[in-house]
């Protein structure tokens, strides 16, 4: 199907729609001529920021709100074809910090816009951002979907369940839900003010600032990455096609690189930066999973998509966005 | 090991205490010498009840406590031995009519249990009763640990987050934990008073009344039952033995068997009730998942647990007990 084409005319909620990724579908719905809302607490640290939407402020409704708030969402899911829930505690180490807030946010918070979803607006489509930390440490690789769900930490264990709440509500109540397991991505538009939320946005930003990536061991740790793009093309997918109704699908990267090898091609793409091999952290070795790297497969095979852009492509525009708008990311 | 031999002189906590399980395995360990301090709330219609105690009033202290109240389980963990966490809501139908309630309970109150344990007593042994329907529409038969985690109702999504809680705090803080993936557990002591908390309960009672027992469809539905003595024997096993830390074990039945044998063979044995098969009523044959049966082969090989109780034996005590106590459940 013209899954990019479905959008024009279209009501589409985004919740975290000024974070990272929900910032980037947020352009481009709009670019597809979708009437897009975004909803967003701007909650420090977790990647909202107003200036992902530089250019498109007269093209996107905000509203502010916290997903927390079952009252707001219950008013804000009404009306729309599409939501987008993206809304999310990304942070792993900060999961193990303060657990309560994380099962807010990933958990409670998703089975609140379900259940306003299912009383409210019944023929919306949803669909949910997840992670393949869900699987935690894999049996083998690449991962796919019928791997064993074991995560290794809380914001892992969370994740799944906010989940497994839409394929619930799916099979239950015939609530049109589908679920991405994201692996890492990168691109414009990331936080990359602090190191908590996974490494990639982190390694951008001291290579753009000319500084010292350090990398844990020996750094042949094996990882995928997916170009924001990919991912938002993954989002519109999802979304207008019938078929991911109750479904799960890995989006993952092109080959697997280790990390060596990708701060070896992020400060050769910068021209700047440099890289440090130091030992394990304890407290970090005990929850590392080793390699790990998603198969795409099924959505490949189900919705067209596979990673299109290269990770040196991919590596420069985000480089070349970061030299210019640091400022605003700091 | 003597996994009976190391109860006595120890102090044990059991949260659901006065529930149908934890209160059978209650009993048990004061004849063990154990110490043992039940915490239950009696929420009417949860499965507490003060009669599941008789004749152990005196050898077991009681605290009347939520597990939703964080202060109070933070309180209470401390100075114990071993924590067998099976206070719960159980009831799949109602997970669905209240789904907030359910969250709870079976899942921020794990959370809280496990902070609690860690800050106040980390030396603590902890087993949690988890359930089979954490893995939803069986793919394959027996289910063993390895198979999806699929569920298939919010009840399911929320008891898999919290055992997967127990996992992560064990490989994140050392908390020796485990879970124990319960089948359909039958026995006196058991709530009969509604039909919410699954079909054996209610079918006993039926029988017990003389009245008749509807069977969905043709009845040919299998499942594996384990008599409530048995499960007891599996938490004293997990509980004393080291090597189930960190681990989930299914806890299943002998041989399935139908529904309409069950049947059968319940109205034999208590020589009272009849029988009829009923056309699915739409709701639940929505979430009815067919077939469904445990493999306990892991526990078997590992902690030498197996059902020991014959379906007939296990019967005949249950409705011999029933039919002396009934007004205590009704």
């Amino acid at each position: 199907m013209d899954h990019l084409g479905y959008y024009a005319g279209k009501s589409v909620l985004i919740t975290g729609g000024l974070g990272f990724i929900g910032s980037n579908l947020a352009r481009r719905l709009a670019d597809l001529d979708a009437r897009v809302t975004l909803v967003d607490s701007l909650i420090p640290d977790y990647g909202g920021n107003l200036f992902n939407i530089a250019g498109y402020e007269d093209r996107l409704q905000l509203n502010i709100a916290d997903v927390r708030d079952p009252y707001s969402m219950r008013a804000l899911v009404k009306g729309h074809d599409v939501l987008f829930n993206l809304a999310g505690q990304v942070s792993h180490l900060d999961s193990m910090t303060d657990p309560f807030t994380d099962l807010e946010i990933n958990t409670r918070s998703q089975l609140s816009i379900l259940e306003a979803c299912r009383y409210e607006n019944p023929d919306i489509k949803v669909v949910y951002a997840g992670t393949r930390q869900q699987y935690g440490k894999p049996r083998y690789l690449p991962l796919d979907e019928d791997h064993l769900q074991a995560p290794t930490d809380v914001n892992g264990v969370n994740k799944l369940a906010g989940e497994w709440y839409h394929i619930v509500y799916h099979a239950a109540y015939g609530l049109r839900t589908a679920s991405l397991r994201l692996t890492n991505t990168y691109g414009p538009r990331q936080l990359i003010r602090h190191n908590r939320q996974g490494f990639i946005g982190w390694f951008v930003r001291l290579a753009v600032e000319g500084k010292e990536i350090q990398l844990y061991g020996d750094g042949q740790q094996l990882r995928d990455l997916v170009y924001v793009d990919d991912v938002v093309d993954a989002f519109l997918r999802a979304g207008a096609c019938e078929q991911a109704n109750g479904q799960v699908y890995n989006v993952g990267g092109q080959a697997p690189i280790s990390l060596l090898a990708l701060a070896q091609l992020l400060i050769e793409v910068a021209g700047r930066g440099s890289l440090t091999l130091v030992p394990w952290p304890e407290a970090r070795k005990k929850i590392d999973i080793g390699d790990v790297y998603s198969s795409s497969a099924r959505i490949q095979s189900e919705l067209g998509w596979q990673p299109a852009t290269g990770l040196r492509e991919g590596l420069a525009s985000t480089v070349a966005y970061y030299a210019r708008f640091l400022d605003r990311y700091l």
